[in-house]
């Protein structure tokens, strides 16, 4: 028996196509081959999908019919329409997100998971997220809109107006940047759901319960409620000093796999100098001195800046609320999760691993019970 | 790097003390040291579940305690009653539980997983499943009865009379030899969602969408279909025989752990022969044949007879129809899952594989694409 490997760090679980983490060189590749840095500035959202689905970027005609594809798609079901309606307002949105999803996909057969259904699982949740958004503020929901893109539209259903293209811009590039990312929890959530043979929806379903958690979609959210409470640049200093004397975490620096800077923290840092100066100016200084601090405590550490940090700043640049952050995690990564299911199907071997038992030795006799 | 495991087969993922299979004795230790030969004669489902979270057998007070707990929380919340009802009653059972139990432990905030939630969660599961099957026939739903156990509260809200006791026993062994086995892929599943902080429906839910895939909880219907194909002892020769000249497997033998008969089989077995003669009769010759064929053509496999083999005669005989099979599965292992999670928390650490990179060489520039 191997040896116990907490959080199986180091382990590898599976063979990908889709993306890769090069963690020592800082680096992020998308299937094809391509940098991250290379697709940021010229590729959209659906092309992006396109390749990780596909595994080629689409010509202009392949684009269109991904469009033509995705935009009927962006409709709820009346199953998912009523689960929507029975929610509470208040409820979060990842929950509500997580119920109704798996409304949409329900069916009534077991079905093997196709590339079709994984554009229209993709499609529709920017409509599950405004819809959540809307009614938490008690507003009438915003239908989807055919002639938007996948980024615009969202806003659009947010909003119930039309967008500016800058923040349609932010937006389209944030979901670029987090669409895959090697094995992180939530693509092998769904990936051991897949290994039993399971339904592409209960796949995503699963993926969007992991992504949920503090150490995963979550940090964001933390990432931009630390930048709140510094509150400015000049009060970085103070409040990291007190902070890390509290012995409490830097939300938005570490991370498991690199062992430099994230390469997407690096574009949205400098995305963020025009998406949202002022949080920007708040968010470097709070950076610098986080650095230097970490770095002092644990020298041996890459206190790296995650993902989550610079994220936090761009989101809020593209008008996007904080309560809505993990679900724009999961309305991006759903085509990185998909493309990873489509592809554990070429070999399907159930994911069964093996566990220690540390409890007391076996054959204790149970007592006399009270009757059935 | 070590080498890459399919299916993580002999990776050690978790040191747990809920249960152990240990594979080449053939035996099943739930928590506390007991062996599952010892508790099914004389546990409940009910008394296995606090076995289960709390780590030893309830006395009477106790059970009482649970019993109290359990039995209001059977009702629905408005909104998992409202995802229900949006649901087509022609919706799979399964997909229906994945749906109004997300709808069910929807909350307004993130919360960490507890006892109070692992047991209101297991109490409604037959609530969900007895209204999915109720609504399939169209038939008005029944509601809940305080005064009844766990496994006697599901068949009264299935066919909305008194069931007798036999058909509880059965069904309540059923229950106990199902709650927990291991690292199995569905509580694998629950407990990587558990590993990113994310909340305790986040997990069942995840879990649920694995059990899903025939090559975990839908076992058992195949099973089933698979004895109903064969339809006579007599015909077992022939039809498994033919079955196997054309390559197809045969529902209900081998398994990735045990390289004996599963002690959940043996125990079935037996009580197949009073639960249900007739398909006992079938099943009993089907095994005989099946195993003769299998180790003549794999001599070097332990083809035993797995769980879902025997379970699907016992839960016919329990009058469950085998629509319902997988959801009767989920109805057991949710105590399981959620004693895992709860045992997780003690130490979490995000689960977070390593993949290897098996695309085209990194650096691959973009062609011009569409403007955005």
């Amino acid at each position: 028996m191997p040896e116990f490997s907490p959080g199986l760090e180091g382990v590898v679980a599976a063979e990908t196509a889709v993306s890769e983490v090069d963690g020592a060189n800082g680096r992020l590749i998308y299937r094809g081959g391509y940098l991250i840095e290379d697709l940021a500035p010229v590729a959209s959202y659906e092309e992006v999908a396109h390749l990780l689905w596909y595994g080629e970027l689409p010509s202009k005609a392949q684009l269109d019919a991904l469009r033509h594809q995705m935009a009927p798609a962006r409709n709820l079901t009346d199953a998912a329409c009523g689960a929507l309606l029975a929610s509470d307002p208040a409820t979060t949105p990842m929950d509500i997100l997580r119920t109704v999803v798996s409304a949409q996909g329900s069916s009534k057969t077991l079905a093997k998971p196709t590339l079709d259904e994984a554009i229209a699982l993709t499609s529709v949740f920017p409509t599950i997220v405004a819809a959540a958004y809307r009614r938490a503020q008690g507003k009438d929901l915003v239908k989807p809109r055919e002639d938007l893109g996948h980024a615009a539209n969202l806003l659009w259903m947010m909003d119930g107006k039309e967008p500016g293209a800058d923040r349609v811009r932010w937006l389209d590039t944030y979901l670029v940047l987090l669409a895959d990312h090697g094995l992180n929890a939530s693509t092998f959530t769904a990936r051991v759901v897949a290994s039993t043979g399971s339904d592409l929806t209960s796949c995503v379903v699963g993926a969007i319960g992991a992504l949920k958690g503090p150490a995963h979609g979550g940090a964001t959210f933390a990432a931009r409620a630390m930048l709140d409470k510094i509150g400015s640049a000049d009060n970085a200093e103070k409040w990291l000093t007190e902070a890390h004397a509290r012995k409490e975490r830097f939300a938005g620096f570490g991370h498991r796999v690199y062992r430099t800077y994230d390469p997407r923290a690096k574009i949205f840092r400098e995305l963020a100098k025009v998406a949202a100066p002022e949080l920007h100016r708040t968010a470097a200084r709070t950076e610098e001195v986080a650095l230097q601090i970490l770095h002092e405590a644990h020298p041996e550490r890459p206190n790296a800046t995650n993902v989550d940090f610079w994220a936090a700043v761009v989101l809020t640049g593209a008008g996007i609320p904080k309560e809505l952050f993990t679900c724009m995690f999961a309305t991006s990564r759903v085509a990185g999760w998909t493309a990873h299911v489509l592809e554990a199907l070429q070999d399907l071997r159930i994911i069964r691993p093996a566990s220690v038992w540390v409890g007391p030795e076996p054959g204790k006799k149970p007592p006399a019970l009270a009757a059935r």
